[in-house]
C-alpha cells in the first residue's frame, strides 16, 4: 500500500473548481491531491503570424509556478526556462488535438496554468484543469452568440503513471516521482485514443511488457478523469 | 454613494485566508472584494553579501500576477518590469519596519505576493496579507524552537485612497482607480504611525487641504485592517 | 548645523545652466551641491500604442547614472534595473502634471536624466533640471513655429526632506540621506500644489505630527527652487 | 513506396563519421540521409551544485541548429529557446541512461550536437552520433589512464516512426515529417530496452492498436543502428 | 621555421569546399590549416529599416563558435557577445566592398560564419570562405533568372600576419597568435587595394617600418588567396 | 577649405578638463570641437579570473552614449551593443599598451568613457581624454603612497582620419565622416609607434600610396594631442 493508502492504481482525491478567476474567460482551480493549478483561458484577437488570413484559430498555453509553490522556493526567473517551456508546450499540443481550431475563428486562446502548491504531477493535473477552462471560455462565447456551437472535438486529460519499487503505481506524488525508476506521462481523449505518451527511464532502461501494463493503467485512470471533467462541465 | 453600495470611507468585504499553501512557511490568500493576493512567506539560510557576518537578518518580497488576473491577459514577462519591481520594493520595505531584522537571525525572509485577480489596490491587499503570512511563519519557527519570541515589533498594513468626482474615497477598486484625480496608498502601523505615503496627482496638483483629509480617511480604514489581521491572528 | 554648514531648512547651492547639449531639443545640467544630473528633452514623432490616434502627445522619461557617479562604481548593467526604473517612472509622472499633453500634438518627449556626480537627491535635482529642459524644448518648438504656445500649465520642482538625529533637514546630501530615519521626497507646482508625495519610515514609522512639520520644510524649499527655475528661464 | 524510394520500414543512408572536431575529446558528423549532425564530447573539471562532493560524474547536452541549416534560415538567438532545450534535455537524459555517471568520477561530460543541415529526425540522429561521441571521448580518457575502463553499461540509438497517409513510415524526412498525423521518437539501449518514448498525436488521436506497431518498427530501427554504433566503434 | 615547417611567409594548407550545405542558397566549408568555418549565404525578401524604398540590398553577417571548436569549450551564450558580434561586423563591412547592393535588388543577404574548429584566423578564414558562399550564391540567383549578372565588382580574401621573436610571420596559428606582440588582418580585394586593415601591438607598440613589412607580406598572401578562389569558383 | 574653416591636416579645438567628476579617481570632460566624452577612471579590488594570483592588475573600459548625445536620440539599451563593446575593447586595448600592469598591482583600473555629444570620433576622443584619467587616478595612489611611482610607460592618444572628395582630413567632424570613402583611426603612443591601426573602406577599396599619406597626417595630429596631455598634465 501507498504511503497515503490508496491502491496502485488509484487516483488522488480529484477536485475541478470552475469559475476560479473572475477576470478570465473561463478558469479552474484543479487539484490532484496535494497539487493545486490555476488554469486560466482567455481570447485574443489576433493569430500567429503562420496563421494570419487562414480563417483558422490558434491555441497556446503557458506554464509557471508560484515561488512558493515548493518546499525550497524556486527562484521566479527559473520559472521560465527550459522545463516550464517544455510543460507549456505539452499542454498547447495536448488541448490544440482537442479543440476544432477552423470553427474557433481568427483568434488565440492564451491558455495559463499556474501552480500553487507542488506535489508531483503538475502537468497532468494542469491540462486536466485546463481542458475544463477551455470548454467553459467556449461555451461563454457560444452564450454570447460569438459561435454557433462549442468547437471542441472531445475532451481530453492526463496522468502519470511509473514504475515504484517494481510496482506501477497510478498518477504519482512527489515522493513517488522522486523514487520512480520509470516515469511516464499520457494524455487521452475521451474516446481512449492516445494524444501524447511521454515515457522515459529514469534509471534502467525498460523493456516492452512494462510498457504495456503502464499503458493499461493510465487509460483507466483518464477514463476517470474525463468522467469528473464531464460530470463537473454538466455534459451528459 | 459608490457603485458597489459602499460609503465613501467603507472598506470592500475584507478576507484573510491563512494557510493557503502547504508548501510555504507562511502563507495567506487575501481578498479586498474582488482583489485576490496569494502572499507566502519562506525562510531561506542566507543573507545579501551587505549584511553578511553581521548576525542581522532581512526580508525581501517579490510582487508578480497571474496573466489572467486582469480583464485584457497581461504578458507574463511584463509581470517582473519596472511597476512590479516598484511594488516589489515597497512590500518589503513595508515589512522590513515591523520585522525585527536582529532578533531574526542569519536568514532570509522571501515573501511573494502574486496576484491571481485584479480589481486595484493589488499593492495594499499583498502589504496586508503578506504581513500575516510572515507572522505565521515566523510564529512557527518560535513554535519549532527556532526563535524564542516572534520577532515583529508591529503589524502593519496599507490601503488605498483617492480622489474621484471631488469626493475622498477609501480603498478603491479598478474603476474608481482609473476615475481618480489624486491617487495616494498609505502604509501604517498598529501604533497608528506612518511607514510609507505615496500620493500623486493623475490631473490636476492637489492641496494641503485635501492631503490632510486623505491621509485621515486612510488612517481609519488602516486601524479597520490591523484589528481584522489581529483577529484571523488571534492576538489579543 | 549641518556638516557643510547649512540651516536644516536650507537648499544646497544650487545652479542650472541651460543648453548644455547641443544635440538635445532642450538640456540643462542641474547641481544641487555634489549631486550634478544632465537633463535632456528630445521629441520623436510617435506615441505611445494607447494614445494613437487621439491626437493627444506624451512624455517619459528615463533615469541613468554613469559608473563613475558614486564612489564605489555602479555596475552598468544595474544602472536600468528596479531603482532607476522607479524614479524614471516618477520623474515622468511629475513632468506630465504641469505638460498639456493635448496641446503638445502627436508625439512624444523622450526625457533623460543621467547622474554625472552623485551626493543625494538626485531624483529630485533631476526632475527639477529636466522640467527647465522641457520647458526649453517646447519653447524652441514654438520659436519654429511647430506650436502657438509653450504648452505648459505651470513649472514643478523637487525636494527631499528627512529626519537626523530627531531634525527636519531639506535637500539631504548623500551622508544624510544614509542617516535618516523618515525620507521624504516632495514634487509640487509652481501654485503650490502637490504632485507628488513620497514618504517612508527607515527605521521607525513616524507620526503625523511629523509629517506636516516635514511637508511645511518642503514646501519653503520647492518655493525657493522655482523661483530659481523662473529666472533661469527668464520668466516674468 | 517513399519519395525516395524507401521501403516504409527503412532507415536513410546512415553514415557516423568519427574524430571530426579534433579540438573535441570525442566528436562525430553523423548523417541520416541529409540531416547532418556535428556531435562533440569534451569534460570539464566540475559537476552541478546536486552532486558536489557525491563523487559522482555528470553528463548535460546542448542542442542547436546553425542559421542555414535550413532552407528558411532560422534567427540564431531563437536556437537557444523552447524546442531547442527540450531536444537539449532529451539528449542529456538518453545518454546518461547508458553512462555510469559513478565510474565517471567527479567531472562533467559536456554534449554539443549542432545541425548543420536539418531534414528531419535531427534529434535522433544527435543522440545516435552523441553516443559515439560520448563512448569515443571516454575510450580516450581510458587510454590516457584517467579511466580504468569505459564507463558505459550499453550503447543507445533513437529512430523516430509516423503514420503518414495511414502507412508507418521509419525515419522520417522533412516532408514526410510534416505530413505526419502522429509522430514519435524513440530512445532504446542495445538491450532493446526503452530509455524514452515520446509520442504525440499531430491531428487525430491514436489507438493503442498504432501505437504497438510503430514500436514494433521503431525497435528494428534501432537494432539496425545500434549495429552500426558498434561496426564504427570497432566493438565486437 | 615554423613548428609546423612553414616558411615565415607561406600560408597554411588552404581548401574551399563549396556546397558543403545543401540548404543555403551558398555554401563553403573553407580550411586555412587545422582552422574550419562553416559559411552560408541565403537571401531574404527585406531589407534595414534605412534602405526600405531606396531599391538597393543589403549584406550583413553573423559569425559564430561551435563550443567544441576551442580545446576548452566555449560557453554557447558567451559566442554572440563583444568579440564575436566585432567579427561579425567586420566580416559584413568586408564583404559589402565587393557586392554591388544596388544591382542586387531590395533582399538582405544573410551570411553566417560559423567555426567547426578554431586554430588562429577563423575571421580570415571566414571572409574568405564567405566571399565564394556569396558568389555562389548570386550565381544561383543569375541562373534562376533573378538577376542578369553576378553583382559583384571583385573578390576579397583576409589574412593574418603577426610579429612573433622578432619575425614577420604570415596566416598565425593559434600558437603563434598567443606569442604574437604585433598581430594584424587585412582583408584586400582582387585588385590589390585595402578594404581593411586592424593591426595592434599586444606588448610594445610598433614602428612604422614594421607596419610596411607585415604589409607588404600580407598582400602577397591575399594574391595567393584570390588566385585559389578563382579557380575554385571556375573563374578565369 | 573645410565647412568649419580648418586646414585639411588641422585637430578641432581641443580641451581637455581634469577632474570633472569629484566622485571617481580620475576623471576627465574631454572636447574634440563639438563631441564631448566624459571620461573616469576607478580603482577596484579585484583581477578578472585569468589574472588571479599572478600579481598583475588589468585594465577594462567601458563606452556608452547619452541618448540625447546624437541628434536623433539613441535608445539606451542599444548603447551597450556591438558597436558601443567594439569600442570598448579598442580603448582598453589601447590604454593597457600603455599602463605598466605588473606594477600597478592586483586591482583592476575601469575607465569609463560616455559620451555627452557626439559629433565624429567620439571613439578617439576617449582615448586621448581616458588616458590623461587614468594618469591622474595613478598619481593620486602614488600621492596616498600606494605606488611608489605612476606605473605608465608612456601616454597614448588617437585621431580619426579620413579621405573626403579625394582629399585626405585629419580629425573627422560628424558631417565629414557621413561623406568619408576611406577612414581610418589611429591611436600612436608618444615614441610615435602604433598601438592600433583601424582602417576600412565605406565605398571603394584604396591603395597602399593613399594608406601611406594617411598615416602621415595622423601621426602629425597624434603629436600635437600628446604635446596637450603632457601639458595639462603638468609633465615636462
Amino acid at each position: 500500500m501507498r504511503a497515503d493508502g490508496r491502491a496502485p492504481d488509484a487516483l488522488r482525491p480529484i477536485t475541478i473548481e470552475r469559475d476560479f478567476i473572475k477576470t478570465s474567460a473561463g478558469s479552474v482551480l484543479v487539484a490532484f491531491g496535494d497539487t493545486r493549478v490555476v488554469c486560466t483561458a482567455n481570447f485574443a484577437n489576433r493569430v500567429p503570424a503562420f496563421l494570419r488570413d487562414s480563417g483558422k484559430g490558434w491555441l497556446t498555453a503557458e506554464y509557471g509556478m508560484l515561488p512558493g509553490a515548493t518546499p525550497e522556493r524556486s527562484e521566479r526567473r527559473k520559472a521560465a526556462e527550459g522545463r516550464a517551456q517544455e510543460i507549456s508546450r505539452l499542454i498547447g499540443r495536448s488541448l490544440r488535438a482537442v479543440v476544432d481550431l477552423r470553427a474557433v475563428g481568427p483568434c488565440q486562446i492564451n491558455v495559463d496554468c499556474d501552480v500553487l502548491q507542488a506535489d508531483g504531477g503538475t502537468r497532468t493535473a494542469a491540462i486536466t484543469g485546463a481542458c475544463v477552462a477551455v470548454y467553459d471560455a467556449l461555451r461563454k462565447s457560444v452564450a454570447k452568440g460569438n459561435l454557433p456551437r462549442v468547437p471542441v472535438t472531445d475532451l481530453c486529460a492526463a496522468v502519470s503513471v511509473g514504475l515504484v519499487d517494481g510496482e506501477v503505481l497510478l498518477d504519482l506524488d512527489y515522493r513517488e516521482d522522486v523514487a520512480a525508476s520509470v516515469d511516464m506521462n499520457v494524455v487521452m481523449n475521451g474516446a481512449g485514443n492516445y494524444i501524447e505518451i511521454q515515457g522515459n527511464a529514469e534509471g534502467a532502461a525498460f523493456p516492452r511488457e512494462l510498457l504495456d501494463r503502464m499503458l493499461d493503467v493510465a487509460a483507466n485512470g483518464i477514463r476517470d478523469l474525463i468522467a469528473r471533467q464531464r460530470r463537473v462541465l454538466d455534459l451528459a
